[in-house]
């Protein structure tokens, strides 16, 4: 059976270019780029040209780029790096209830460690308010960190607001870029960010890589302590193919970065159009407009979310819940109770995801299948469909975990 | 102009059958592994494998292996997590003065929170005294790092030994072990280690990959917090490639350990007899028989490194002064200091580390070539070479930078 994919927030397949210079590096370049033999001079060449790539596509300085081993290690970094160095100086972090587990988690360690962090609200689109982050702008604040869009829902903060904000303070600003990159355009000198973190395997690259953006002057404590790699700010032996690889498929994603987007801006608006107008008691979640180009978000009244993946994984469609980070657990989602939906609708959330393969008669497929799926998983639901949606329903059905 | 590497401590090429399990799962299986549709479910065991692979190279329990992505990470985690996790019981951690910087400036990093490190010195060959160790461990100790082997000059330390000492006296026990797996064997359970440190690609595996082996009921902090990936304590999407070429290149290491270390040794002990037999006035470095198969280790008197180095490679040898990590950096190595060698001296150091691939003739035509060097450097030297080796005399000849 054909197969669609749907999943691409959680990762996606390498391109064929970039498969071609990682395999390249694998096979031919063994050097260590630290070492000052040919072998090794030969294979520094791509890790640099990866890091102009990278630079170029998000407008920064070549030597504002620090390659991580994962988006999620570059998160812990900006966090943990800006949190240790400025210690002295305040112990007030801001981020937002809707983060990448990769913050939040981090800043939940943090507080245990005596710092104190704001949570900004979202509205029901995922959106924070401007006026929320003045207010809880403080004098011992040192770092907002904002995602530039969500993970789940899609929604695209006001980043260049927000910069212009933080900058006024003259506190540090951190994005999580993970989604946005290669989505939408992104400019760190017109945003006024500090710090924006990106992942490759999320651009049709290779899992594994990852990188930091830091602006020149900005000081950060290390994450991982050692060696002078990474001009003496991340130790370890660079991991010369997935980081070739990586520029290579920054490069494509910023070249083709409007077309992309057209495409998959389309298909994402055919999939909610077509789901809304054929399925009853279904909501869109996350903002309208202000999303990524391939993000749906769906919530479907009565059903819960694992059940509708596991009829759509048979019908051949790959698709999640929300975050494939955390697959597996039963709670609802964070994002999902932060835009207020309660509990027991959250449990009835599907994302699916578009990327640059998916075709017209991909999406017309889904909307068939999701029709046919839900109408059955509505028929053996133990709700009546009649009731009030809330915890208390789910919990009188033993649906709550 | 054929090319002799002999830099296999640095990094090595990628084994053929590990770039072909890599290459596949690049190409093929771009699921992501927490994901519940088949795409996911698929790599997930490859992942798993892998687990099991490693497991079995070091007899510990798949539940007891952790990816990372580096060595280094390894070593950050391993010392961070648990200094960070047992604060409250004590802030005092023993390592030696010849780790590796990823060790080394991790727990000078703690020092400057507070914790409290001794670094327990060696003798001439790079060991450790037993005694010493019984001597520093105290009723806050609550860690004490001691590498496996040497990077630098090879030496093993005495691990059994070692981990009844602090085994005894309820401390956890770390061990760095980049260097010696895959050439010596390892077995956590017979050696009462708690934490132990490896990396892929110095065992023919990928750059970019490393684990962390953490005994079963030890309890340790996050270094990277988020998702649930690794059973909740390594957040960010699995490297699946990298994963699974790291295990089957741990399976290969150890499958051929006894080989592969015999033909190291015979070529190891046939380097370091022709050198000492043919070049005056050089100082093998690290232990005679106490030290990895395929390391040498030499310093000769009135020339620095870096011109061996450069000569070497034009002569089509790949090799090095010391630690990659540290390439660039014109300090004398610590772990030379630490053996007692002036820093003049450790200036003319050269690592020369052999590969499986190495072969006799390779050994034989590098004897030919630094005989040749050795001497040619000697006469350009402006160092007389009639006066005492001491910094002073390095300095006076402008050679101190």
């Amino acid at each position: 059976m054909k197969r669609i994919y749907l999943d691409h927030a959680a990762t996606t397949p390498i391109d064929p270019q970039v498969y071609e210079v990682m395999t390249k590096i694998l096979a031919e370049e063994y050097g260590n780029p630290s070492s000052i033999y040919s072998e090794g001079r030969s294979v520094k060449k791509y890790v640099e040209t990866a890091r102009e790539q990278i630079a170029k596509a998000i407008n920064a300085d070549i030597r504002e780029i620090y390659f991580t081993g994962s988006g999620s290690e570059a998160d812990n970094w900006a966090i943990k790096g800006i949190a240790m160095k400025n210690r002295a100086k305040g112990k007030h972090i801001i981020t937002t209830q809707i983060e990448h587990h990769a913050i939040l988690h981090t800043c939940e360690y943090l507080e245990k460690d005596g710092f104190e962090v704001t949570y900004l609200p979202v509205d029901e689109f995922g959106l924070i308010s401007l006026d929320d982050l003045k207010a809880a702008i403080r004098k011992d604040t040192i770092l907002v960190s904002i995602m530039f869009a969500n993970n789940e829902i899609g929604t695209i903060e006001p980043i260049k607001e927000i910069g212009e904000i933080v900058k006024e303070k003259g506190v540090i600003f951190h994005t999580d870029a993970v989604q946005a990159f290669g989505n939408v355009p992104i400019d760190v000198k017109d945003l006024n960010v500090d710090l924006l973190s990106i992942s490759a395997h999320k651009i049709y690259g290779p899992k594994g890589m990852g990188a930091l953006f830091i602006r020149k002057g900005v000081l950060i404590d290390n994450l991982i302590h050692g060696g002078a790699q990474e001009r003496k700010k991340r130790a370890g032996t660079e991991n010369t193919a997935g980081i070739a690889a990586f520029g290579k498929a920054a490069e494509l994603a910023v070249i083709n970065l409007e077309e992309n987007s057209k495409h998959l801006q389309t298909l994402r608006d055919m999939l909610i159009e077509g789901v809304m107008a054929k399925i009853p008691q279904v909501r869109l979640n996350g903002h309208p407009t202000k999303r990524l180009p391939g993000n749906v978000s769906f919530c479907f009244d009565y059903i819960e979310g694992e059940s509708i993946l596991l009829s759509l994984d048979l019908a051949g469609i790959a698709a999640s819940s929300g975050s494939a980070c955390t697959s597996g657990s039963l709670d609802p989602s964070h994002v999902l109770l932060a835009i207020g939906l309660p509990a027991g609708v959250a449990h009835g959330s599907l994302r699916l995801t578009i990327g640059k393969h998916t075709s017209q008669e991909d999406i017309e497929y889904v909307i068939e299948q999701l029709v046919v799926i839900i109408e059955r998983l509505r028929k053996m639901s133990p709700i009546d469909v009649n009731c009030p949606i809330d915890d208390a329903v789910f919990e009188d059905a033993g649906h709550h975990h």
